[in-house]
C-alpha cells in the first residue's frame, strides 16, 4: 500500500470497485431487473457516475441532502427510500428538488402521505412494505390504505419497494429474507391491483438478497455495499474475500506486551458490528489478527502468541465490519491501482443526515 | 426545541456548555491544577476558545489534523496526547507546526521516539504512561527507558501523561481508576527522578477522574466530554442530568406495532455503546424510551404499553451514549438558548482523523 498519504485513510481498489459495479449489471440484465444502486454506500458522485455509466437506472438514497448533492451533480433519477416527514423547511427543499428532477419518496403512513402531499403536489411516490425487518414499511394488506390516503393527498403512487433488512440477522437468513421481500411485495402489489391501481416498479433490494430476490413480481433492485463489499459481506456469503474494496489504511503505534495499537480508532472504524460478528475489523495481510477494542483514535488488536504480526511504524491494512459508516467518516477515498494511489473520490454527500 | 432547523441535527444548549466549562475550572483553580481540556470532543474552535478564556492552560488534542486545525485558529499551546509515529509526509507537517507554535507530544516508545527526534529536534516530549488501561502507554518502571531513548534522539521529555479510561469499565471502576493515574504518575515521576531528569508536568485526565485524581503529584488534567456530558457520563456519576448540554434533535418518521422510528440512526447517534448500557441514547422527555437498534438512518425505539410515547411527525429530544462520536459525523452545532437558536458552532475539526 502507498506510503504517500497519511494514515488513518480510506483506500480504494479501483479495479475491483469497477468489477463490482458490472458483476452485479450484468446479473441484472440477465435477470431483466433494473438495479438502482443505494448511494449512501459511497455517497460519492463519481461513483454514482460509474454505476450510471454501466446502466444503473437510477440511484437511490437515504436523505433529502444525500439526494440534493446527487442532484446537483447531474443524477436526474432519484428515489429517496424514506418515508421523509416533509416539515416545513424540508417541504420547501423537497418542492425545490421536485421542480428540478423527476424525484421519487418513499411513504409508509396515512400522516405521513397527507404531510407530504402537503408539501409537493403530484409528487411521485412508494410505499414501504415491512418484509420482516420491522422498522418502517407497512406490512403488506395495509399498502391499499396508504395508496388511498397517498392518491388522496395528491401524491402518485408508482409503485412498492422493501429492504429485507432482516437478511442481516444472521448467515443463515439471507435465502428466507430474499424470500420474504418477493412475497410481501407481491402481496402488496396484488392488493393495489385489486383496488385499481396499477404501479410500475417493485423494488427489493440488499446486499446479501439482490441476487436472490431478483424474481417473480420484483422489477428493480437497490443494493449498496456491493459496490465494495466489507467484512459483513464477506461473512454472509454476499461478496467473495478477493472483490473487497475497501480498506482503512493504518499505522501500528504502539506495541504493548499482547497487543498492538493502530491509529484507526472507532472516529475511523466506526463501531459498528453486528452481534454475531467479534471485533471491529480484521487486518488484511495477517490472518488471525482482529480489531478488539475500539477508542476514539485507538484501535487495540491482541497478539496471540505465534501468530505473525505487523511491527511498530508499519502499515497495515484493515478490513472494516460495514463500510457504510465507514465511507461516511472521510471526505475522501483514494484509489489505489496497482499500488500506485491514481485518483481521489470526494465522499460528496458525507454527513448529509437531514 | 425549534422548528426552524431539520432533523436530525445536533443542539446545544449554550447556557449549560457555559456553566460546565465554568465549573471545571473553577475546581481545578481551587485545587491548583491546570486544565488543559481534551478538544477531541468538541473539535470546536469556538468552545477551545470559551475554555481558554475561563482560565485553560492550553488544550489537547488527539492527532495531528486535530492540531493543525486548533493551531490554525489560533490556540498557541497544543498538546497531541498521541504517540504520533512520524512517518515521511507526518514528519514534514510536525516540523511545520512546530516551527509555529510550542507544540507537545506524547511518546511511549523506543522506537516512536527515535522517529520523533529525526522528524523535529529539540520538541517537548510527554511520556505517556498505562496506569491500567492497557492500550497505550508504557508500565511506569519503563518511563526511564522511553525518557533515555527521547533525550538521545534530540526530544525534550518536560512530563509524562495518563489516561485513566479504565475508569469507564462501570459505574464503581471510577475511584481505583483516579488511584491508578495518581500512582503510575507518582512512580514515573520517581523514576524520571532517579535518573536526573526534571520534568514539569505530570498530566492525568478523564472526565470521570478528573475531580479524584487532581491530587498528590499531578499537575494537569485533561478532561474532555465534560463540556457536553452524555449518557454514559450521567451513568458513572460524572455528569448530573441537568447538566447535559449537547443533544440530537430527530423527527418521529414512523410508528410500528410496538415501536416508533427516528430519522437519527447510526450516522448520526454512533453505534458507540459501553457493554453495560443497554441501548443507543434515551429520548430526554419521554421516561422508559430508548433506542434499541440502529440502521444507518433509522433508530427504532420499542413503544412498551402504557408508557407515554411521541406521534408520528413530532420532534424529540435524544442524548447519545458519547457525544465526542456523535460531534465527528456532524458539520455543526446549533447554540439552543432558552429555546431559540442563537449560534452556530461550525466542527472545525471534524474528520481531522490523520
Amino acid at each position: 500500500m502507498p506510503e504517500d498519504i497519511d494514515t488513518p485513510c480510506l483506500v480504494a481498489d479501483g479495479d475491483r470497485v469497477k468489477a463490482n459495479i458490472t458483476r452485479m449489471q450484468v446479473a441484472m440484465n440477465e435477470r431483466g431487473i433494473r438495479l438502482r444502486p443505494h448511494a449512501k454506500t459511497h455517497k460519492s458522485v463519481a461513483i454514482a457516475g460509474m454505476q450510471l455509466a454501466a446502466g444503473a437506472s437510477g440511484i437511490t438514497v437515504g436523505t433529502l441532502g444525500e439526494a440534493e448533492t446527487f442532484a446537483a451533480a447531474g443524477c436526474i433519477d432519484v428515489f429517496i427510500a424514506y418515508p421523509i416527514w416533509a416539515s416545513e423547511r424540508k417541504a420547501v427543499r423537497l418542492r425545490a428538488l421536485a421542480d428540478r428532477i423527476p424525484l421519487k419518496v418513499g411513504i409508509d403512513s396515512v400522516a405521513g402521505s397527507e404531510q407530504l402531499g402537503a408539501a409537493v403536489r403530484d409528487l411521485q411516490v412508494l410505499i414501504e412494505i415491512d418484509s420482516g425487518e420491522h422498522r418502517t414499511g407497512v406490512p403488506a394488506p395495509k399498502a391499499a390504505e396508504v395508496a388511498a390516503a397517498a392518491t388522496r393527498a395528491g401524491l402518485e403512487v408508482v409503485g412498492v419497494y422493501t429492504h429485507g433488512g432482516h437478511a442481516y440477522e444472521d448467515a443463515t437468513s439471507v435465502i428466507s429474507a430474499a424470500d420474504d421481500e418477493v412475497s410481501a411485495l407481491g402481496a402488496a402489489v396484488d392488493a393495489l391491483g385489486a383496488m385499481g391501481l396499477r404501479i410500475d416498479t417493485a423494488s427489493a433490494g440488499s446486499t446479501p438478497t439482490a441476487l436472490r430476490s431478483a424474481r417473480g413480481c420484483v422489477t428493480e433492485e437497490r443494493p449498496g455495499t456491493y459496490v465494495f463489499g466489507d467484512r459483513q459481506q464477506v461473512s454472509l456469503g454476499a461478496a467473495a474475500p478477493e472483490d473487497v474494496a475497501l480498506f482503512v489504511l493504518a499505522t501500528v503505534v504502539g506495541i504493548g506486551e499482547t497487543w498492538l495499537v493502530l491509529d484507526c480508532g472507532a472516529k475511523t472504524l466506526s463501531k459498528d458490528r453486528k452481534p454475531w460478528m467479534p471485533g471491529h475489523g480484521i487486518l488484511l495481510d495477517f490472518p488471525g489478527l482482529t480489531v478488539d477494542s475500539l477508542y476514539d483514535y485507538h484501535a487495540v488488536v491482541p497478539t496471540p502468541p505465534g501468530v505473525d504480526a505487523p511491527k511498530i511504524g508499519e502499515r497495515v491494512t484493515v478490513v472494516p465490519n460495514h463500510v457504510c459508516p465507514v465511507v461516511n467518516l472521510f471526505d475522501r477515498i483514494h484509489v489505489a491501482v496497482n499500488g500506485q494511489i491514481v485518483d481521489i473520490w470526494p465522499v460528496d454527500a458525507r454527513g448529509k443526515n437531514a
